[in-house]
């Protein structure tokens, strides 16, 4: 991309403090500033930057006042902060979009496709699977037996898709992502063996959900497992069968939720938390990173630790624990004097 | 699938209570019961449901007696949960099976297969390779030279089998597994770099495995990582070089084992559970989620924790760990009192 | 591969004391040794062993002197250890290696690739890739736009690579691996929805980097995530955007790095270890297993805990804290006590 200051000046309508002639092709963080390059100064805590950053264009807050003079031009908009994201958006759009099939790749006779669709070289898309309007279906891509893909849906490299899933519109589905393995269900048999319970459910993610790179969600044994409208799931997150996860929840990376837990509406899961089976956990609940749930969670929880307890009182357990040491001294001293006085 | 509940019946040896002529097209949990669907009674827990479920059938056990008039027709059998297991392993076989090698498929001149095998499109078989009766490889699946897979396993789409792996029969590989990628071997250097140590092993798999998406298992530095018959792995698994698991072991998803690890027969490790390496884990041994496993394990036990203890322990010990800030308050309390009066 | 006792020894430089023209044709553990296969004994705990193997020929130290009559031919060398990884050198290099382009592939006719490459069936080689000397891209590689490969680096089948990712020479890139997927950036909305935060950084890998089966790196928000020159990462390992990792760090499977963190160089972090964002951990830090790194740390440190402690910290507290049963009933008995007194 190559957008001149007056361009972005216009498309953001902001104000331009210096050379509105000046090219940029790329944007960088204000302490790595480079020429050629557009920054932005939004947190005031970075303001000692803009004095030495080496970014040609600084895009700032029209609150903003220089106490030095500053050598990059500045552009001056309401919130620089989402000024960025939306000149981030335009370079995205920017940027070549895959269209049309590539050869070779295989598409059944029995799908269906709208003309304004990616498919790459080597996809595979089977009978009776339906691809809405502008999905683009990158290489490698496997969508099994009559699974559905909606509107502006992208499903990136090597994705896997397992039969009968539905997924929704405006869906970005990561590298090598795996939706509708089988659920992990086996009955014990009296010699000790498992014997395989089938799993003949499927997946349903609706509309504007994001799912990260090998994160692996399975099918349900029955009925579905659901990813609800507006999920963002982080890369290796494993879901497990007949699971739900409802609207606008965030799940970050190497989670684990096991099967038939219902996690609400507006809750934010860190790193490596493990949710058991069968668990309810409520809308607008918090989980720091590696807790572990092992317990129903109300709604506007906010939890941590290795059982998973509320924030506040995890915190003064730990510093307790932390100290324990201390304490232990402390008491057994104690106990040898009043001992040794008895 | 489309069956009468007079089919149903016949193949189930039960007893039909209501109308032998309904058809049913899919099965469905009894509290979200659909019309056109076959449900289950098993667990009392979920009676009040067989007088509302909206499915047409209900499996039950012979010793269930209404209390109310039920609307759905009964199938009464010996053992409803077994008989919708023995349903849905007929619904599984009812549908349609890939067969055949399909085109484009990368088939080297040097590998054999049984005639009875389905190759995906764009499935990679290298040199040496021989697939058994039966074998299903799914599209994008990349078998390394030299690989021998057994009668009747599946592979879904996308699986890496790397050079010299052995897997037996009735294995199911889900989509994205990595098997036998190298075991992680460095020796450190004297100047702070770390020199690869080749990985020459392989990955030995025995009969009736399973093993989930996206999870990897390295091959040995020398001689093999054996997963023996009948063990069951889930999703994002990790188990390192020159780990044995034995028979009949079950594995949640996330969990880790480290190199040189082996897990005795008819364990149970829950998710996200890590082993470390050179350890030695009897039989029968259950670990809870998340446990941390760093010395050997006896045949039997049930561990928890971050650094595995006896469940029944870890339970005393979390008591006193989640109330520390009264135990510290307490002591504190008494010192102050009995500091004050000396 | 078939060598002889006195090919070996001449390679090695070392002294063979027994039969020189036994043939070997593979490499076993001294405690599992089998005819036809050399072994080697390095650690005097293993000594017992050298007595019963059943293997041909034992690599050992000049200063090795056998108590009893060894059946095998012994080779004496200078290091038995580096000795054995030399010939495993030698075994890797004369196995078969992949040459040429296969047919089908997808090479863009805009990209570029010396003569001595690999290029497997079904890989895929976008627009602007440039691929170094003696490169091997193994089938279903998805190589995106303008990304750049260096000299003899290997990637193995399936794994994935965004756009404009730059990795160096002698990398091997495990199946699986996913490198540049997005960054997890996410805006909240006032109605609760996430709005996405484009991500148009990159990853760069520098020279004698390994990385691990299914392991992801995202790419940096702007700007680059950085893995530098000899580091090892293993399978399952999650690193997120605009995270940097230093020279000659070493990270054991499923392991997590969260945004904008800061790795250290020759650090070592073991397996199933979660770091928060924004942290900044120094130089030759090591991490116990399943820690938890929620601050910044120093140096030289060795840190385990699940909230990261200084080891020998964590011990004490933990020694403490497993027989906190014990402290609470001693305590409670005392104040029982002295309650009962006053």
């Amino acid at each position: 991309m190559e957008f001149t200051v007056r361009e972005i000046a216009a498309f953001l309508k902001g104000e331009v403090v210096g050379n509105q002639d000046i090219t940029i092709n790329n944007v960088s963080k204000i302490e790595e500033g480079k020429p050629g390059t557009l920054t932005f100064l939004a947190n005031p805590k970075y303001n000692a930057f803009i004095y030495e950053t080496k970014a040609d264009v600084v895009l700032v807050n029209r609150s903003f006042k220089p106490e030095k003079p500053v050598a990059a031009t500045l552009i001056k908009v309401q919130n620089a902060y989402e000024a960025l994201a939306s000149l981030m958006d335009l370079y995205v759009q920017s940027l070549p979009k895959k269209k049309g099939i590539e050869i070779p790749s295989y598409i059944s006779a029995n799908s269906k496709h709208d003309e304004e669709v990616y498919i790459g070289a080597f996809a595979y898309i089977d009978e009776g699977v339906v691809l809405g309007k502008n999905v683009q279906i990158y290489p490698h891509v496997w969508i099994g037996r009559g699974s559905v893909i909606g509107d502006n849906t992208v499903i990136f490299a090597g994705a896997k898709i397992y039969p009968e899933t539905k997924i929704g519109k405006n869906c970005i589905i990561h590298a090598g992502a795996v939706i509708g393995s089988d659920g992990f269900g086996f009955a014990p048999q009296e010699n000790g063996e498992y014997k395989k319970l089938q799993q003949i459910g499927n997946v349903i993610v609706e509309d504007n959900v994001e799912i990260g790179a090998n994160t692996t969600i399975d099918c349900a044994t029955m009925g579905a497992t659901i990813v609800r409208h507006g999920v963002k799931i982080d890369n290796l997150v494993q879901v497990a069968h007949n699971v739900e996860i409802k609207e606008n929840t965030v799940i970050a990376a190497q989670t684990g939720i096991a099967g038939s837990s219902t996690v609400g509406s507006g809750c934010v899961l860190g790193g490596q938390v493990g949710v058991a089976g069968h668990i309810k956990i409520g809308n607008n609940v918090t989980f720091g990173a590696k807790t572990g749930v092992k317990n129903n969670v109300k709604d506007n929880s906010v939890m941590m630790g290795e059982w998973a307890m509320d924030a506040r009182n995890f915190r003064r357990v730990y510093a307790v624990y932390k100290n324990l040491p201390e304490l232990y001294h402390d008491f057994y001293t104690l106990k040898r004097n009043i001992d040794s006085r008895s």
